[in-house]
């Protein structure tokens, strides 16, 4: 408050207050760390250099295509889509991505296995509340995204954690899924290709997961925010191919394939061909929470169809190019650095997960002040592992421009080596 | 599912399923109201006429400024905006909304007060979230906005409910307030212009109600959706004059005043000069909320503005004069019809309430049956006042162009007429 001028009230007399349920969940997300790490940065240093966060977007090497922003446009002048939308999405955006996404499974989906929403965070933030039920668990993924600790925590779903073995390109210790869940596990969460990994699931692998959750009864979460943006060996498959094994929620949005996370058009696919998620009234629950929830702008659900139907393969190929470009920059100039490892080269998504080696670092206690210490020294910022379940590890996303990127690592092998054990 | 080929999974193999706690709010809304009201319309009979909920922005008559889609295309074009942005907005957004919320207030709001949101159903949303503490309760008016009822439900805060008193213009029962608060109680909501009374608080309510939260120890939440949108004798007076009084959030948004509530960007401001939401750790519940939900698409945030500093009056004023015509269209047609009364003539927001008298109509139930056969015959969409707490009353909006809305109340007419009770 500017210009404030009324004296001090005490605290004490008023009944709201600090909610302490909301206090433990403050720091379970990429954005408190981040912001953390970024008020390190001198007003007055280097030009910084943002390796922390998936969202290229701010460079022109990664500008969306002109038939996004043309069909926003077309939107807005036609004055059609100023009023709320209806509950689950309209029609013809619903229609135009059950097409989409059926292309790559073996049966169609209909509009009606279409719910639109805010970005993949809301299709999460609805996902988990519908799954809800007294005792509930749901099984995520270590290294994983620390939005869905932070929902599963708001709505009172318990988390419990399976690993991703780094020696084995990332895969899921499907074992470790079994002896984690019981009957009161609801789900468990894919996030294929890797948030934040960097792999790509096999068809095999995924094969495993569906056997496997079919097995305990729980449903499978299958975000792919990051689908198709692969450069490896590995094809991208969509876990709705085995929608008849187990039923699956897809998550998804046009952030990532179109590079405009900022527009917050996101969706719940229910690829689920025998009706398990209607039979067992899930879908009303996610209806009902759809209902009670903002809804993704109407005018940029209006320009879905065109958005999906005329993007060229020609920008696709440009930023899968750039991606792998960067991500080969991003594995040789890491591998030149002695306190780090990086155990798998990535192959999709933005993000590859580096463990650091503090026994060859001189005065960083861990992977908070290695970033805090980075970004006041060399103004380059790098997620701590820890913000994504691995205590001294690293995330870097290699989702930035080539020239910056070189220089951000150049800065890190130069604050590395600065802060080396010198006795070894 | 099209050609989904597999068979029927048993349901109770599978652990997730209902649940119960959103069963009991999924009817606690306008939307699924609407949906069952809006079923009965028969495909093949008169142009359906929708006064069922406050979206004129299908009607020419009240089509956005050029100034609000010209901001919008300029964000889009400008590439500047794909980008997420920062947990309570964009600065450009809340700097220009600090200082046009403020024009109306006896002191300066900073940016610091604003937090945007997905319209003002997510303002809200975290609004609740943010006050819930255990045992919590908050007081909502009756009739009121469900979705407040909902959110409620939904987070865990008790609903208590105040009258809105009809024959004294809709205004407050302060000596309600008085009586329902308690220890636990943390705010009360005001929605000013009324949304569903059509009503507009005087100064002198407006103060009274800011002494009786003072006294009480709770917030004020003001709801002013419709601020601006006032056609009577009452001026639009923002609750925040109140701010040194008593802490104030104001929840708004572009929804209602530019008529694009499916742009879906909102408010929360905190009107709260002497400190008390900082003080009392409110703000940082706000932050963390807002930290795990989606935001609103960041080009509309950057449209915001060039939308609030560049919009000519005249456009307000072609909206307001629409709306005052039809006001009096609607309050004129309603006193031509036996079965219904209008305690209070529209003076602001979109709506009005109308008192149905049964005894007068011989084959309708209640207000569900009324507006449910009122569809079926005349394809005239009308909310049950159940739906926003007074059952047996009707929800009329005013807010669809003056030949639509002559319609309708004219096929309104008709239908009363033919269930008139023959015998008197």
């Amino acid at each position: 408050m500017e210009n404030g001028g009324g004296k001090p009230v005490a605290a004490g007399r008023w009944h709201f207050g600090v909610n302490s349920a909301l206090t433990k969940i403050s720091d379970i997300s990429i954005r408190p760390v981040l912001n953390m790490v970024m008020a390190n940065i001198p007003e007055d240093g280097l030009r910084p250099v943002p390796l922390g966060h998936g969202d290229p977007s701010v460079f022109p090497c990664f500008r969306t295509t002109s038939v996004a922003e043309d069909a926003i446009v077309d939107a807005v002048r036609s004055a059609k889509f100023n009023c709320y939308a209806s509950t689950v999405g309209i029609l013809p955006a619903r229609r135009a991505l059950a097409e989409y996404l059926s292309r790559d499974l073996p049966y169609k989906l209909s509009p009606d296995d279409i719910f639109l929403t805010g970005g993949c965070t809301q299709a999460i933030e609805i996902l988990l509340s519908a799954l809800v039920r007294p005792g509930a668990n749901i099984l995520l993924p270590r290294p994983g995204f620390p939005f869905y600790e932070a929902r599963a925590a708001f709505c009172g779903l318990e988390a419990r954690h399976f690993d991703l073995v780094p020696e084995k390109g990332w895969e899921i210790d499907l074992e470790a899924v079994k002896a984690l869940a019981d009957e009161n596990t609801v789900a468990m969460v894919v996030i294929n290709p890797g948030n934040p990994c960097g792999n790509v699931f096999t068809y095999q692998h995924l094969a495993e997961v569906a056997e496997t959750a079919k097995g305990l009864g729980i449903a499978v979460i299958a975000d792919e925010v990051y689908d198709h943006l692969v450069f490896g060996s590995n094809p991208f498959v969509p876990m709705g191919i085995f929608g008849t094994t187990v039923p699956v929620f897809t998550v998804g949005s046009i952030s990532k394939r179109w590079v405009v996370p900022g527009w917050r058009l996101g969706w719940i696919a229910t690829n689920d061909p025998t009706g398990v998620f209607r039979e067992t009234k899930v879908v009303d629950n996610i209806t009902t929470l759809l209902n009670i929830t903002t809804d993704p702008a109407t005018f940029i659900q209006g320009a879905i169809p065109h958005i999906l139907q005329n993007t060229k393969d020609d920008f696709f190929k440009k930023t899968i190019d750039t991606l792998k470009k960067t991500a080969d920059i991003c594995w040789d100039k890491l591998k030149e650095i002695d306190c780090v490892t990086c155990p798998h080269k990535p192959e999709g998504s933005m993000f590859v997960m580096v463990k650091l080696d503090l026994s060859q670092l001189e005065d960083i206690n861990d992977d908070i002040d290695f970033c805090s210490k980075l970004a006041k020294e060399e103004s380059v910022v790098i997620l701590p592992g820890g913000a994504v379940g691995l205590k001294n590890w690293l995330r870097v996303t290699f989702a930035v421009d080539p020239s910056s990127l070189e220089e951000g690592l150049d800065r890190l092998k130069s604050f590395c080596q600065r802060h080396a054990n010198k006795i070894k």
